[in-house]
């Protein structure tokens, strides 16, 4: 038995991949449309690690999706937690939980999805602008 | 990077431990109480496939969890996909969408969280009682 992957809905491919692939960093490992069905799957996973993905699915028939308590984040281990966030910031996403202990950080999808990222071994030296960065929002 | 888990929340651990590990086939990992926090977190991952694993959160102050769409499902592989969904059976587990085709099938946690089972590699043969098993609900 094997993880393969978590499944989250989005309203805009684009918007999207700009959050997953070019803000947060996983790496694009098919797009698919199936006419058929009037929905497209995206696959993605981070780099170097292709067997744990997330599945993107864009029903071409608007839904309006919100979230639900029961589920609660995806999370993902990154080498540099500062460098990660300042990714994310310049592409526009809010640090929600920023990494003010060098350690943990959660942002939100453009469709509600929380991830957390957590520094891979030892938490980073404090340093701003994480150290005073205050909380925005929930996550 | 790599992924390490998706964090759902549980009402009841007991009921949460009966789906997921003694039902689904996940294994347990590792539970432990924050008296502070108010919360327990419980880890499990799929036998042989520890590193991408499934963290239940349960908050000791009750809380209602509703689903929302923005969330799909989490998939896993199976060796033997009938073998996975008697055993679903057997623990009392509605098979939402049974595996009529020898391939796919999907459950629901007590609290709603979808799950994805896939058959590794090709599909199994047709058979009874799967082949003629109605879908109940949706997933």
């Amino acid at each position: 038995m094997r993880y393969l992957h978590t499944m989250v809905r989005v309203t805009d491919i684009d918007a999207s991949l700009r959050f997953y692939r070019d803000a947060l960093g996983l790496e694009l490992l098919s797009q698919r449309d199936y006419p058929q069905g009037r929905f497209t799957l995206v696959f993605l996973a981070a780099p170097g690690d292709h067997a744990a993905q997330v599945e993107l699915t864009h029903n071409w028939d608007p839904e309006a999706y919100t979230g639900g308590r029961n589920f609660g984040h995806l999370a993902y281990a990154v080498p540099d937690i500062y460098a990660a966030c300042q990714r994310l910031l310049d592409h526009g996403v809010t640090v929600l939980r920023p990494p003010r202990d060098g350690r943990m950080a959660f942002v939100r999808s453009p469709d509600g999805i929380s991830i957390e990222l957590l520094q891979e071994g030892v938490a980073l030296a404090s340093a701003e602008p994480w150290a005073s960065m205050p909380n925005t929002g929930s996550w």
